[in-house]
């Protein structure tokens, strides 16, 4: 069943890629006005300001950063570019600790030219080079799965279950994983699945699935507009323990043509009513 | 490991939805002319021709008729409204029948205001409502598993793991299942859902996932232009034992606008070094 609805922000996030016509102060004064707690932030939204303006920013402000988005894009065909995600990798576990991220976000990629298993290969490799780096920054490395239809070029990491398989096969706990509704909600295995990570989620990323969707990338919609249960996979999520922020993360080109603020108070009244 | 290239057409099919431009009478010219060996005949093929002299001319062709799509679309709001999906494959069984087609593809449907789990549970309850007008008319009613991204209004059967269950729900082993490479190449659990299968496949259809994919429904291109790698996913369908036809279906408005006879020869081709 069914939690209760929201009755307070407490744990409103906002990923700076909702809000992508707004520098990162507009998106830092905007989520503070319309009672936002929270900011997840996207590497352009830190590399527009500059990371230490960025860093000196956030310091002011009320809201928690809440994480980094996105690391990841692990596999590719030859050893060369492989490292070359690696190095960027690190330069994304120095920003997320010079803002205070205490999570970094991991697309893990897919390479088309190869199989699914050896891109999942690949990605644990990745990850387990990354690890110490990442502790000792205080950073948590968190797998999302992605939808399937993402599996061609952005992540061979499809399902909860291979994000769980994943980090069994590292086998190191300081994995986390990030799980969002919509790459999810239409997995059978998906509440086992949560159960299984437990702990291990140190995401929530809520938005709706439209319907019908007209395109792959940029047509996500708010919370109670689409045809997910949220607050059923809410429920779920909140069993293992997880107390963390829900971070509102919308693409799409439809709202970031709105007026902003206008677009922000619609997300937060969903978010009360519907998430 | 891969199987061998096809060496030979003897089990090429092609669905008149792939050359969407044709009409019936262009299409089995066109593809006897090129080799083809089977037909996979769509709905609106059969319509515009009309039911008798779609049967006239199927009878007078050399190319043997594979199944008929689609039927299905059983989830609904209403019950009125799932009768009348009940009453459309009715017809549709009937229409199968008229054209010598074996099978009945099913596109299973899902209902956008419910969960995926009632959509399932109707989708069951109206295979079983036609399952003795199917056995009658010697139809195999087949489950085609779509991609995860038509989970909202198109199937909430999204792997072949689920059509498995629903066969199992049914009891019925007189169901059978429509197994597509582009809906079910992304995920991990497929070589051991083919095995489960086993004699319960009786379709298998071919296409190729374009990279990047630009629409939801109309990019698919042909074997070995995308991702997908084929012949792995054909191996396992053979070790099966089904020796059945591979039935190419590409929806693709880039394709559509060729020249249809240049484009069935880019398939031919495509099917004897790619599939």
């Amino acid at each position: 069943m069914s939690p209760e609805p929201i009755s307070d922000l407490s744990k409103l996030a906002v990923h700076t890629i909702t809000t992508k016509p707004w520098s990162l102060r507009e998106a830092l004064e905007g989520y503070a006005a319309a009672g936002v707690r929270g900011i997840t932030l996207w590497r352009d939204a830190i590399e527009g300001a500059g990371t230490d303006e960025a860093a000196r920013m956030l310091a002011d402000s009320p809201l928690e950063v809440v994480g980094l988005a996105r690391g990841g894009f692990f596999p590719a065909g030859t050893e060369s570019e492989r490292q070359a995600a690696i190095d960027d990798n690190r330069v994304l576990i120095d920003m997320a600790r010079a803002v205070g991220a205490p999570v970094l976000v991991l697309v893990c990629g897919a390479w088309p030219g190869q199989s699914l298993e050896e891109s999942r290969r690949q990605i644990a490799e990745g990850i387990a080079t990354l690890l110490p780096q990442a502790a000792e920054a205080g950073v948590t490395l968190a797998i999302e799965p992605l939808h399937p239809m993402y599996a061609d070029t952005r992540s061979a990491v499809v399902t909860m279950g291979q994000a769980n398989d994943l980090i069994d096969a590292i086998g190191d706990e300081r994995v986390g994983i990030a799980l969002d509704v919509y790459h999810t909600w239409w997995d059978d295995r998906l509440e086992a699945e949560i159960k299984r990570a437990g702990k291990r989620i140190r995401a929530f990323h809520i938005c709706d699935w439209r319907v019908p969707t007209r395109d792959f990338l940029t047509d996500r919609t708010i919370m109670g507009e689409g045809c997910i249960d949220i607050p059923r996979i809410r429920g779920w999520v909140e069993a293992t323990g997880f107390n963390g922020y829900h971070e509102v993360e919308i693409f799409s080109e439809e709202f970031w043509a709105m007026d902003q603020g206008e677009y922000l108070k619609r997300i937060v009244e969903a978010y009360r009513e519907k998430a």
